[in-house]
């Protein structure tokens, strides 16, 4: 179940001579997906970043080859607060058909200590955990 | 007056750290512009590559700063085709302002000779020429 | 302990309004690592693509901030031979420090099957497995 | 005759499906030259921002192919200094062949009244005019 998502169309520029969308494009797609995601959440500040967030880990699964011509759906699927960290795992459909696995984690900074800090209930209620 | 126009949401990953969309990116955007308005003549092959047209020269004028945090608006002013050469020039808008506007000079190449060629009626009769 | 590294220098296009390099341009770095060290064991075909092999799964770890301003160094430290798939750990480090690591799980197809099939002892003489 | 020059080596995610490096991936190029340029002038701030210089318009010529697999020399070869602009003019080539041109205009500002104010003679010195 999607609980965020939206359509993008890959570029020219996205796919590489092996004459598939390359990698590196779709891991920019699921950090759209994921500073969108957290845009929606309000976690964002005034510029786009994200507030107090910083991005610990990056895993993508690529299940299929992606292909320009499509557009493809990027959707938020399931969102883990734990005590300092947030992981959201997304996947990306084209053609209706599963292509990528997307799985981050990021860990909640303290502004001043740069240590990490619980995250707010702020984020726990509106995730809903 | 515009032909052919479409929206694009900015990323975090398209932006510098001088604060805003990095010039790179907006190139990437006028190719975007440039290949899905030759797709829309049919002057693409199946993979997207442009049949017998080749990129010739580029130019942007940026005219303001853009911004991460709003949508923006790539649109085709005009296109002229001359004997072998097509010449397409783009401007892309945020927040109704103006904020580059790109000039693109494409040469259409024979596909056994690679020397320029006229470009086919078929073109010229899409584009109103 | 390193058995192939480079060096490279950040650019401007590669960081983000945070301030720091964007994580998108440092899995593009990974990918330049992975594909180097493949072209070094003559596992790539004349284009560069990677004869056989195709990315199952990416996953990077970011250790510490990366700035724009200081070269870094690209290294693979191990890399382990399966039956259909090969494992390749690289890190990043800038000014000494370890910046981030990468993992990347490549897999063997069969070229007319697209099935999974095993390591040519050759890659695994090249790898000394 | 270049004044500066260095030497990279095209990347996989760099090229597209028609099997070249992209050209969105040859403007970054171009600016990794300017911003290196401009830096070796002692042009920018501790972050790598250009103070008070903001990239005017960008104009590149496509003479050649540029493909994966070899790497590229990219060259300043002239900087005009006007009144409050500045005119650098790089060229790319690859296996000694020239494969672009690229000419940036960029305007210097005044960092309050952010309108175009005359380029310091501490970098007419530097350039030589």
């Amino acid at each position: 179940m999607s609980i965020f998502s939206f359509a993008l169309t890959p570029r020219i520029s996205e796919t590489d001579l092996v004459g598939h969308v390359n990698n590196v494009s779709i891991a920019a797609w699921f950090e759209d997906l994921r500073v969108r995601y957290m845009a929606s959440l309000e976690a964002t500040d005034a510029q786009g970043g994200m507030v107090h967030f910083t991005l610990a880990s990056l895993q993508i699964d690529f299940i299929g080859e992606t292909h320009y011509g499509s557009d493809v759906t990027m959707s938020m699927e399931s969102v883990a607060v734990g005590n300092s960290s947030i992981t959201l795992e997304g996947v990306m459909h084209q053609n209706d058909k599963l292509a990528a696995r997307g799985t981050a984690v990021m860990v909640h900074w303290h502004p001043e200590s740069h240590r990490p800090q619980r995250i707010p209930d702020f984020y726990r209620e509106k995730v809903g955990h």
